[in-house]
């Protein structure tokens, strides 16, 4: 049996007008959940690796549909804890053209926000587990949050299972009392691959701006110096022209070579939440395939743009679609 | 300049699936605003009555929707307060024939619950108030609402304002510490009509079971004997034949006389929710023109069945039509 | 070569909320085309029966949608006439349990209102017809309407093609200075099928209240007494339980005997406008097939009945599906 | 480790118009899956029996979406076979009043019609399984799809799991050549549990009619003398006051003892697809944990009157639900 | 207290097809209200600024949807007068890439343009008025409707209330007689501020062809030597790339100087009517505030650009987003 | 009386997801019909030519309104044979950006493929014939279908009809033994004009790849060396920028002269299906109307263009409006 990939985090209910109308307009709300852990699991269980997602949720009707979505796509869900608070939401605003997108976070006090320490066995979710995979936003929601997926971490170090992080600059979060620059460093020393832009560099990690300047391979050493641990260091990039058309490229810095992709245009965008999950899962898949560095990155920033055209949080591709993109097949042909 | 009539209470949005469909299928949410209080204020702005709500809202799109639909239909907005806490929401799931409607609540945190004491100017909202309603809801959500409440109360008896109150019977709510026995009394003890079924008259006020069993003109004099004030008791019932078929009546004790409607079947019921507001708006609305109790009490059963067929949680209605249906025309001919 | 059957009447764009939502609550409207006399020739023209349907239409792109929608289900279009003025409207409300469904019309200086004297070639139009139908809403428009259906109608005399007209009291209509006492006389002394209720006949043809309350064959014969071309007195009755729930049937004097239909119970009503010309339609598919009287009425209720129940203006039934109804089958069992 | 309840069938995509359009009305189709054995087991799953549903299924999108669908429940996908064929389809057209709903079914040269045969690994399927159901669709399919059946029947005979089937007179279906009274016998002979109504039984087991106009009980006596597998014959009855307001009820024969259910009427129903199978769902589930036949037989006409009120062919309820209404409570009471 | 905004003008019920579908192919229709002179409304009581607007509304359930749609806006509706006539309609089309959109109008016999002469107490209406905001379609609706214009005009001067007037090219106007050459130079004649193209220049105020052709500066200087009272002549310049792309700029000349903007680019466009009146909008928000003409013209060109990404005739905006758009930041950047 | 154009072919069922959401996301389907020589017959039609379309159907609800829709655009329906097959379907996902558009095709057993020989009386078809179209999807479908299609052109040639054939290459049909290489060349040897890709020329015709590379010209003129009787080979490019953005473009050889269009682009693109058939369409309109092969191959293109931006497989288009596009009008400007 394949050993699995665990994720852990928050997943919420996305209410979003159906077209380019202001929140104001809004008579019907679109429903679809997501989390940025989650929408890895869901990527990569689509594509046959095995997954669980670790998470709480709230008893009732809607948190049950949480986790039918999970299953749906092949998600394992049995780690998921059913308790009494409240399920995240979060409101998306759809932009066009000059105007960009909006999101209200509605998420405080949500089961997961409110679990209690050692709500999850840590040690038999990870036991047969090959990758665990967390972002900066579980350590933001509330201490407890933070303690459960440090006491995971260390877990998986002690039990040999890599760990992946993403910490991308977010405002808005932490407001439970801990700042991200004295809980964040310690995760991301028991990480092997970071996903991390330079704000983040600076805001979280102490990087100084002029090592940020200098070049993202330079950052990216500094860091890894300063946690030994590091093997990888991943950052996404995004040229907005305008609410419905970016360009993106991904660039990485594996101690030894500096990668970077060509920018994939899309336009127009159809959905741009979860993109960057698209991408974590599409490196992931590509890495524990035995792919290279460049062909990972290749392939992640390849299942990015794809996921810039699926309405929704999740990415919906086949891997044979991503390897067409990465082929070079932009065109949109159409296929009878 | 005719005087104002003042409500005050929580405004959420309500999420409901728009056929029949269980919560868990629902791909899109209807959206509407509703709360008990402003749905009295909102049916009786659109009878030419000066209505102002009192209540506090977070500043973003959706709480300043809120706004936008209160004036919409020409309720006051100056006593909104905007602030930072969240749109309490709830999420209704329609049920039909032997199914029931369910309804799940996340309103915790809303911005109304967080509010600080002396949040609102009371003395100069009521200065030039002819009415002020209130229900049992408010005071449940937290302690400073609770007395704020009172606080609103105090000054309406001071200035003369006289006061209803809907106290039904809710579980779920008070969850902040104080009991609705040791807060509601000295509520009612401010009002001089209320609207109280027979479970909320021994859970709340301590009416001993056999009394209410005796008959409601007997359960109402000993409420009204425990409160002076109290001119008015009245009480809707409701004989639910099914989900989309129900009997609905009302009746009072003004003192001197028991009064009681007969009942009105719909069938079907496109949305019960706000019914007893639009019975206490109906009543209101022909208490304030002056008629009679008897008529007040039809009036307000019409605008109540009258509310089970329009979506949404406003009663839209004309006078002229609830009277037709006082004519005791139920027939719903197609009027050209 | 069948000969053809001519309708003559506007038709108007309805525009109604989907749900039971009220007027003011619309964001979208549904549209759909109709009109009391092209509904007659669509549900004919669905059964095999040769139909043109003669009108004036607006020439843009909702004008050539109703020549269009009568193509689609087989009726004649050659005979519309496409000139400058506006396409009749009329919004619908759908009413639910004592809420009655509303209709604002919107319907005037349209096409076929503005139309010129001689507008139609009737001697061409009717040379192949085997019947004329006409309804009271036609000479209401204007008088080139009252004066150009005169004229069809003395040219059928002359060809020897029978009429039907239905003149049901309807308010709200002539406002360009004509009285239907001065007009529908005339034209029904050329009429030998009449469908009119007692208000109408009261109301248009001076029929004294005592006559029409003693019976409707009394009525009827007193109305043939003073037109002796009138062959057949039709009228449906309704009896509204609720917006939702109706009871239907039909009566008839042939001059000898007096027709009854057992009462038709249709709950819920999906639709009832073009209930009315459903019954037309099925009593002259029935008669032009040469059943009986009795046999006629029957068809025409049932079909009526169906009508209730299919969203939109036109009846959509196979003449097997009214048959089945006819036989007693009202259980409304699954068909796989 | 509970052992599995295995199902065999076909699961199609329904294609319905939305509301009560008639089928040349629609312009969109709503989407659901479905088939008798797979409702059975997505039912028993919701409620935590371990259930895999056995089928083929095209390889495209939809048919990975039948698949995403039964796991979304819980039902285990494990046996489900991808192959060249396709999706069989039905069109579902929503009758009201008078109207009868209607089915147009498209389901020839499906992916199961076409399996070869030993298709599935059965000895394997069956190992660790407390129950096997199936209808007498399956057969009806392909002589491969009938040879299969009965070579499932038979190793569950040998393993010792018992056996359900639904066996409901239907016309329409057998295509291929064999009739059911060549191949339903044979099947029945290997089953312990049957559902089936009196047309059944006399044209596919020669049972004489005045046996079964005597008495159910005399008929399924017949019918057991037949069989001697058999041990428990069940029936639903169903009273169709119109296309939506149904009553219906269950009965029973055990070798000892008649059973029969009082009548449930469902007003208005909102979809009566797969109501049978709620049945079947409700009364295995009940068997299962050990309750009296009269308790299970009653669960299961709650569990098929529920079903009435929910979208879709799957019964969604939480066994909570269904014994409320087995309580007595059909009043459709609003739950906060 | 702040002194009022008053705008006077007629409100249409705007139907479209919700896609790209042609007019003929909609099966339900989008409703939104809107008039160029309320969206000028609209959009200023949004910033802050009291407004009213002044016009005639038929006394049916559509004419009140059009008073509450202003209120809900905070537009002040006292001087909206109910009436019998229709309420204008128009039809818009939306075209996609190389086919452009499409308007049917339906507004002839609409409420204002059956206005009697005097309907407005233009006195009290203007007493506490700042601004006074007129366009071309007015006095082309009816003599009355001119006739109410200029009388308003008048006493503005009189109180010397400061007017603009927005009189741009319109063909498919005028019908009722006069010629806009007749009426609109006195009307201008009254004006301060006008927004005017050279075509309009030409055909409505004599310009020769040569004069325009020369410079907008020149052209317009030309104008305010005809016009002594004209202060500032504006003019928005749109280059249509396609349906849904088209760069907008906007250009001035105030009597000294001649501004122009740098060119904005929309793609793709959500909805471009009533562009041109969030740009007078932002011009007087602008003005008003005390800003520049160059600020001015700049904020009215970004309002107006954001108005093309907003569904419905009105600007929904708030004074910071079109400020981030004027200090350059059309990025259309997801805001979290 | 104008002679008729004959098409002949299936009509399918198009089912696709309404917005961007991949097939697996669907909960509702739109539903148009289409097929490429039905909406070749349907364009025309619109433009006044009268057209019959040849096929089968089968005889349910769904292939009846297939019939309707043929009507309501003009087409002549006589010649549609209803039978028991079923109605060939397929879905259609709509791609965006670089995510190109899918389709699943669920064809076989559809009643044109079932037909008899000899179903259609093709001498009285053709009679009055002024032009016969076919594709190669036709003899694609069956045995049979290749029979009719040959027997047809057969006659045609007798009756000098002239005869145009699309031939594109398409994999994915072929199923019923025999190969495009066997049946296609007789087809052609009775075409006068035919549409056909490089890929087709050589696959189905066997030109010699070097031919193919030379000149379009020298390829079309091996073709018309083989096929006699043709007189034009026609072909259209499609530069797929995107699955939203796309250039398109026309060529031709008459035997005498290389005719090219100048591409047009289209973005967005709305709906492309059908682009190829409003070519030939228009193709055949401008021939017909007697205008140049230059004239007829620009008018065919910019119909074709203009088929991208209407949702459905019909182009829906007056003639003038691509005309104003043939005169250079591609900057979609808004027309009032």
């Amino acid at each position: 049996m394949m050993k699995r990939i665990i994720t852990f985090g928050e997943i919420m209910m996305r209410l979003s007008p159906p077209t380019n109308e202001r929140f104001g307009q809004a008579r019907h709300l679109e429903v679809v959940y997501g989390g940025s852990e989650a929408n890895v699991s869901l990527a990569l269980a689509q594509w046959g690796w095995p997954c669980a997602h670790v998470s709480a949720l709230p008893d009732h009707a809607f948190g049950q549909a949480v986790g039918q979505y999970l299953r749906q796509h092949g998600v394992d869900t049995q780690y998921l804890c059913y308790t009494n608070g409240r399920l995240g939401l979060y409101f998306l605003e759809k932009g066009a053209a000059l105007r960009g997108s909006q999101v209200i976070y509605d998420r405080y006090h949500s089961a997961l926000a409110q679990i209690e320490k050692y709500s999850f066995d840590w040690e038999n979710i990870l036991h047969q587990a090959q990758w665990f995979h967390w972002t900066g936003i579980t350590p933001a929601l509330s201490e407890n949050c933070a303690y459960e997926l440090r006491r995971a971490m260390a877990i998986a170090q002690k039990l040999g299972v890599p760990v992946s992080g993403d910490v991308y600059f977010r405002s808005g979060l932490w407001q439970y009392g801990a700042s991200p620059q004295e809980v964040l460093p310690e995760l991301i020393a028991l990480s092997q691959v970071v996903v991390c832009d330079e704000k983040a560099m600076q805001a979280y990690f102490g990087l100084a701006p002029e090592v940020c300047r200098a070049s993202f391979a330079e950052a990216a050493q500094n860091l890894m110096a300063q946690f030994p641990s590091l093997q990888k260091v991943l950052d996404t990039q995004r040229v907005s022209l305008s609410a419905t058309c970016n360009r993106i490229s991904a660039r990485m810095w594996n101690g030894n070579t500096y990668l970077e992709t060509l920018p994939l245009e899309i336009n127009p965008i159809i959905d741009r939440v979860g993109a960057g999950d698209a991408f974590m899962a599409g490196f992931l898949h590509a890495t524990l395939s035995g792919q290279s560095d460049a062909e990972a990155l290749h392939f992640g920033i390849c299942a990015s743009a794809w996921k810039h055209t699926i309405p929704g949080d999740m990415l919906l591709a086949s891997v044979e679609e991503i390897k067409s993109l990465q082929a070079g097949d932009t065109s949109g042909t159409l296929k009878r």
